[in-house]
């Protein structure tokens, strides 16, 4: 066995990188064990519990970067090293950005020459991280501490100062994050949306947000506050700012708080904040108390996917989700229509999906009309032509009579969607695509000539018609819900996720298309 | 335009088989349109509106086929009947089965034939229907009847001879069932799983069963009534039988009704069975009303969608979903233990996944260690041994201190995992592999060298070792969620599919493990 020791002096590298570094070092060829770190005491006091320890090495100080290989006799440590300091250099310092980057030397002059920038993620050894917090929160930069080893008097003055400058101080010992959508040191890669997370537990965060987006919804912020901002001395202070700033996001429809069992104290005052935040509050406090959670006003979760089931159940049609939904969808939809263009036709295999749809709409508009209406004066037969918004059950008997069902036979409901695209007053149609045994083997597929003709109908005509999808299905069906899906897309329909987002979808559009 | 008609004396097929059949030669090259289907007053009626109708047709009885072929004055008239007379051959008459199936002329022959069917669905005309279903009903048989068009009076008559049986009468007109995981007529490929749903709606039954499978969850049952169960007239019998049916199995977890709003009397009748139910029912009637349902002691759901996250949520760790897991995995690595294995030993990168792992195991047992013990008395720290059930937090500063994080560093973990397998007191290793940004770029690859080592010492040693592996990740991850999955696969690991269900496995093998 052979050790090879180098120390680079007044070369900094923050911690994060230094992970990935010695990781990448160690599965280095010929490498049996590597050790890329900061001339720290802890750093140094490791090295002399391996016996590593060398006077050259006890010499490093804190800004000096100490490279300790250890390999085979019959290595050859120069190129080893040569290997590791290559490492170093595909590493840029401090960050892990690409060419682009651009490097400070301190906070304050990144303040300065990007003054846009309104966010500072500090990963350097916990004996200086304070003070690098500090620094850029008084230059109004909100904080991420990814360090861990800040002594706690030093948190609770952070988070002091933070909190009196409106500022979000996450951490010390902040693991995750994702802020306006991006993902800060350990975040998955998760789907937008409205369920916003505080989080005192990084894997705990981890996981509700992994499971939220399992569930088919996504993320609008997720808060780390650091494992201890729920103990006595630290009293809370992120994670209730996190709750009011989250109450106060018109983005966020939901808000799920994350952590180990917090001193109980800062459980009350925590759970206080609830009530004021005037929207659904669902409380994962591993082995925490049901009674305590409800009586504040909150859903108790006794496990993360129950905190994540309950959180995409409480958003589903909050205003927040369906601001998100207008905002991604029918904003764009409407901009497109002509003035006269204000009504929705929706052309159902599925007689639920088609009563879902409507009672949707019914929510927003009298002037529905379907030949499976309960009001009698707004029922309409197989031959009647559209009226208003007007939600047709194929599979109705009116429509069945000596005819295969619609999920079978769709000619009926195929020359409808043509003769509704003539019609100048028509939006959106929406159209429902069953699948499964007994179905039509493609649905979509036999439906797509309709879709192009009533597309060209429309555009001859000087009109944008929307169509709108909702493939009934799963990826264990022939065809698999994907397949049908991306070629719906691929003619340009609008796909919606459940009947549920096709009602919502409906509803909305006929609400704006009505303003107008 | 040519029309070519033909009536095939005394050949009956079923409904379904003519849909099929229908679809099929309205899409043969040169067919305009086609029309194949019994020679019913109903059938000839829409034929007579087509202008189609000749004498011939017209003198078809109702056990005769009538093939009718519209094509264009070009077309080979004499070639196109023979294509569509070849899709009837094609199609077995009376079934959709293949080379094996056997066919019975009658319901009391096969009842016969086949003494340990169950079983019929009835497809024949609605006008026949009911008397084939009085005769599946009479030989014992269950019976779903997917015709339409069956008087109202008989329906009764019908469900209330099931009901005094003690039999299932699914329909008339009922398009959708899942009974022991085989979907019926229309229903789609989902999961096996614990959510058993009672439907008066074919598509809302399908809806709420794909949208519990894309949540992740499966169907124990699924029970079709037909569209007039809830009406005045029938009263709600089948409903009713099935609620009843579904609180009795002990795979169900959870009952969903799902129906266009009952006739309010039969509404009543059908929550005061919520009572009795003596597990979680939620109920979305479309337009529901929620005070109805909140009084009666159910969930009410607003939506599809809402129905299906409330399912999912009530039955997450219910006695049948325990029952599922263990029946599934627990059950299967219990018998592979030696008495001696007795402990799970969970081996952690994520705090919070350890954390909701070993609280589940401390419902079934005091003899729980950690690092991240509350109870001081039951502490471990990094240096010591493993005691009886120990979770260890390998994020924890103890193990941490002046090394990288073990979602980056993984090798103190793996040390310790070839040193459980060496413990012959130990039944289960659990893990945690966690995707993310900044995490290790391939946390299952790095660790498989050590499970294959660690099996291999267990093997060597005569035991059976069970490690169970949970991925925390998305598909939008690098490496995503389903590569990682499929690698433990491969290395024998048994994969959960969240921290919850990690928690369940480790807490119900302990239970089991201690019994024996």
């Amino acid at each position: 066995m052979s050790i090879t020791a180098v120390v680079k002096k007044n070369t900094y590298f923050d911690s994060v990188s230094l992970m990935s570094i010695s990781t990448r070092a160690n599965q280095l060829p010929g490498v049996e064990q590597a050790f890329v770190a900061m001339g720290t005491e802890m750093n140094k006091g490791v090295l002399s519990n391996l016996g590593l320890l060398t006077a050259d090495l006890d010499a490093a100080g804190t800004g000096d970067l100490m490279i300790v290989v250890e390999a085979g006799e019959e290595a050859d440590q120069a190129a080893l090293l040569a290997e590791v300091e290559e490492l170093l250099v595909q590493k840029a310092p401090s960050g892990s950005g690409g060419a682009d980057t651009v490097t400070y030397r301190t906070v304050d002059g990144a303040a300065r020459a990007i003054p846009e920038a309104n966010l500072a993620i500090v990963a350097v050894n916990g004996a200086y991280a304070g003070r690098e917090a500090r620094k850029a929160l008084e230059n109004g930069l909100h904080v991420m501490v990814f360090s861990d080893n800040v002594p706690i008097e030093e948190e609770v003055r952070l988070k002091q100062l933070a909190h009196s400058k409106g500022l979000f101080m996450m951490g010390p010992d902040c693991g995750t994050a994702i802020i306006n959508n991006v993902a800060l040191c350990f975040g998955n890669a998760v789907r937008p949306g409205t369920v916003g997370v505080v989080a005192a537990s990084g894997t705990g965060a981890q996981e509700v947000s992994v499971r939220i987006h399992a569930l088919g919804a996504g993320i609008s912020q997720l808060i780390g506050t650091g494992g201890r901002d729920l103990s006595e001395q630290v009293g809370g202070i992120m994670m209730i700012d996190g709750i009011r700033a989250l109450a106060d996001d018109p983005g966020t429809s939901v808000i799920v708080l994350v952590s180990k069992p917090p001193a109980p104290a800062v459980q009350d005052k925590v759970l206080a904040e609830i009530a004021g935040a005037g929207k659904p509050v669902v409380v994962y406090f591993v082995g925490g108390s049901e009674d305590a959670v409800t009586a504040a006003g909150g859903h108790f979760a006794g496990s993360t996917q129950d905190a994540a089931l309950q959180a995409v159940r409480l958003g589903i049609d909050t205003p927040a989700a369906v601001d998100e939904l207008a905002a991604k969808q029918v904003d764009e939809v409407c901009a497109r229509l002509t003035p006269e263009q204000r009504y929705v036709r929706g052309l159902f295999c599925g007689g639920t999906l088609c009563d879902e749809s409507m009672y949707a709409l019914l929510e927003v508009s009298d002037n529905v009309w379907s030949n499976i209406q309960k009001d009698p004066g707004r029922r309409l037969t197989a031959g009647s032509p559209s009226v208003g918004h007007t939600f047709l059950d194929f599979g109705d008997d009116d429509f069945t009579n000596g005819r295969p069902h619609p999920m079978i036979d769709p000619s009926l409901r195929l020359a409808r969607l043509v003769q509704e695209a003539e019609d100048p007053q028509v939006a959106v149609i929406l159209m429902d695509f069953v699948l499964g045994f007994g179905a039509h083997e493609d649905p979509v597929g036999v439906t797509l000539p309709a879709i192009a003709q009533a597309r060209k109908i429309a555009s001859d005509a000087g009109r944008h018609l929307e169509i709108v999808g909702y493939v009934l299905g799963t990826d264990l069906d022939t065809p698999a819900l994907a397949e049908q899906v991306a070629a719906l897309e691929a003619a340009g329909v609008t796909v919606t996720r459940s009947s549920t987002e096709t009602g919502h979808f409906a509803r909305e559009t006929a609400r704006k298309a009505h303003r107008a």
